[in-house]
């Protein structure tokens, strides 16, 4: 299965595909940010970054999506930004058909490390080690996206497992 | 010119179309509500007013567009909320070339009503006889789009009017 973890915000929307095998094992397909410009309208960013997110959807066809959970920000004013970069990728990925599965950042610390309250280097070194990766993951917000997609699959086994046990 | 006021929200979103003519006269066209059923999940609801909006921009085909300014809510879930439904509205209206102009609560009622304290009651007041409706427009979020239709209509004239006097 190709899952699609994704981190959306309005300048930064981080991106991560990730494939696995029946036997657990991860492949980094693609992995990146999708950035719009300061210097532009909200209205017009809105809309590179739907035709962006609409792009990775198309090119790579993922099976699934996962996201973090709404993440309610101290700063209104940020949520207010975030939230409607949020709206635009959720609407691209319903356009396909794609309702993205939500989990806390506690859930993909615990998902990824074996631990909730691991810090964000921590949480990086485990994504480079389980994907095989040269380097550490970078930017933050791809890296992001890489992990919940890792929690999603993570997840989806840990319930087969269940369902294999229980079956 | 006819102008699009809108009052993006993710339960009910407010819509107002009012044609002016050369004289300032103003002529309702249209105005209510788009909503979305709160059953349903978040991805769904924002595909459903994306379509209305998409939908209402290509039946009337308004020249200008008309929001008011991001208020910054209190309450961050509230503000994540309408953060969400407001990037799909800003993203129909800019695929169809429309980046709206945005005014603040407080230059609305001194549009509407003269003064930028007015309440909610006189301003709803102020739009009923400015379209010359029967009964007082509703519901809120509907009398809140075309109050920031007149908005945009008012300093149209006023700024066309300083460049006559001006020019």
């Amino acid at each position: 299965m190709l899952v699609l973890g994704i981190d959306p915000g309005l300048a930064t929307t981080g991106f991560g595909l990730i494939e696995d095998d029946s036997q657990g094992r991860f492949t980094l397909v693609s992995y990146g940010i999708i950035e719009t410009s300061a210097n532009t309208d909200i209205s017009n960013r809105l809309v590179s970054l739907y035709d962006q997110v609409s792009n990775i959807i198309l090119l790579h066809k993922p099976g699934q999506v996962a996201v973090e959970k709404l993440f309610f920000q101290k700063n209104v004013k940020t949520a207010m930004m975030v939230g409607q970069a949020r709206g635009v990728v959720l609407l691209a990925l319903a356009q396909h058909e794609l309702l993205p599965a939500e989990y806390t950042p506690n859930e993909i610390k615990q998902a990824v490390c074996g631990y909730g309250s691991a810090g964000k280097q921590q949480v990086q070194l485990m994504v480079q080690a389980l994907l095989k990766m040269t380097d550490m993951p970078k930017p933050d917000d791809a890296a992001d996206a890489l992990a919940v997609a890792i929690c999603h699959l993570s997840y989806a086994h840990y319930n087969d497992a269940i369902n294999q046990a229980t079956g």
